[in-house]
């Protein structure tokens, strides 16, 4: 089994968190693999460079001098901050962007109907699983952030959702594979404001029920999307859970 | 043959001589890694941040502040742009700090006399040439910066000539290996003006003569120090010589 772990923004802000759930996935046996988000800190660097933080539907507007910031958070600090603590407590992390070895090619996304610069979309089915198997296979884990790249030689900022699962069907190619997207909540709730209305399952039918019912919202429906593709791209099995729960069974666990 | 070469920060810094470096380095036959510098994207950013630069003897004094300064920069920017660039040549390069995969491990260095803060002194015979070996024998091209760590989860700023001399005697260690110092001036020259007076070779004497001589003076000590260092080591050839010479002979070669 190979574990795929999404680590999100939130939890990275908090060095706390972070630091308790990193120690989490170190412990984790076996290979296994990490995907980090970084909203927060791109954001206020860019404030403190003067640039203008423009977000339409939870995405941010990537224009030249903002891939430059972002490069600099996720793919600089966010990620070798993250691989040199997990050094430190005997994990064999190795950072990647998608541009470094051109493990996850990307394209940049049509300026129609909404421009939103250098921001790339990711096929999973060219993800190269085979210099991730590599890696993984010399007890290596690799640590992604979500800076891909078209190719022509422009970096391009990704959703890390989006990279998870890419990188998790890419490992479902190589051996059965687990995905667990970790944030600051205990899983897919009913009542945003009540944290025992977790729901224990989601497949493509309730999900289209819940969508419908505005239960399932915002940032929520791309997260379920993209959790309900891998299930149907061959990983084994995908959770939605609070990132101290890593270790454990709660949260939401998506079937097809 | 193994290629090791190192591309310092005045050639970073101008985009058209980057590219023109970019273009030659992709064209080098065979097994290679990059090694880059990167100084002055630093300063800027820093400048822009309201940190202050303080440089010792041409060190930068690494505080807490300036060392997510130059991750971010060295490990972040320079080192994805270099990356997607190269890919974008058809070179599959794939960008490492020293932390990745452990691959560099530095020590931080003694507060007396002079405290740099978190700066980091390597060790060439621990540097990881098992897994430079593995990616090189996949076709794969490391690309370094000078951002490594101590193994206790601290990122330290390291100088890019000893990275790539520690790179290059790790490759020694694998095969017969060439390191190539890339600048913007056209080698090691008698006089620092005239750009005739390059010194086609140095060894251990004519080094300490010329040093006494006062004829090598300031940062080229240490980079000689670093090109002996490397062929006491094992490296065959190490050449010290013009960016846009990368391809040539020209330059100054170093023999012990």
């Amino acid at each position: 089994m190979i574990n795929v772990v999404k680590i999100g923004g939130n939890v990275i802000n908090d060095p706390e968190a972070l630091g308790s759930f990193l120690r989490d996935f170190a412990s984790l046996k076996g290979r296994k693999a990490l995907v980090h988000g970084g909203g927060k800190e791109a954001t206020r660097l860019s404030a403190a460079l003067g640039i203008e933080t423009t977000m339409i539907e939870g995405r941010r507007v990537t224009d030249a001098a903002t891939v430059d910031v972002v490069t600099m958070v996720y793919a600089g600090l966010v990620n070798k901050r993250i691989v040199s603590r997990l050094q430190a407590l005997g994990c064999d992390a190795l950072g990647l962007s998608g541009a470094d070895g051109n493990v996850i090619p990307a394209t940049r996304r049509s300026p129609v109907p909404v421009d939103f610069g250098f921001v790339g979309d990711i096929d999973s089915a060219r993800v190269d699983d085979s210099l991730i198997a590599s890696l993984i296979e010399r007890g290596i884990v690799p640590v992604f952030c979500a800076i891909c790249h078209d190719g022509d030689g422009n970096l391009l900022n990704c959703n890390a959702d989006s990279v998870a699962a890419a990188v998790a069907e890419a490992c479902a190619r190589i051996a059965p594979t687990r995905l667990t997207y970790c944030f600051e909540k205990p899983g897919v709730m009913r009542d945003i404001e009540d944290e025992s209305s977790v729901i224990p399952s989601i497949d493509e039918k309730s999900f289209l029920t819940l969508k419908e019912g505005g239960i399932i919202a915002d940032g929520m429906v791309p997260k379920l999307t993209n959790a309900l593709k891998s299930a149907r791209a061959g990983v084994a099995e995908v959770r939605i859970c609070r990132a101290s729960d890593l270790a454990g069974e709660g949260g939401t666990v998506i079937t097809i």
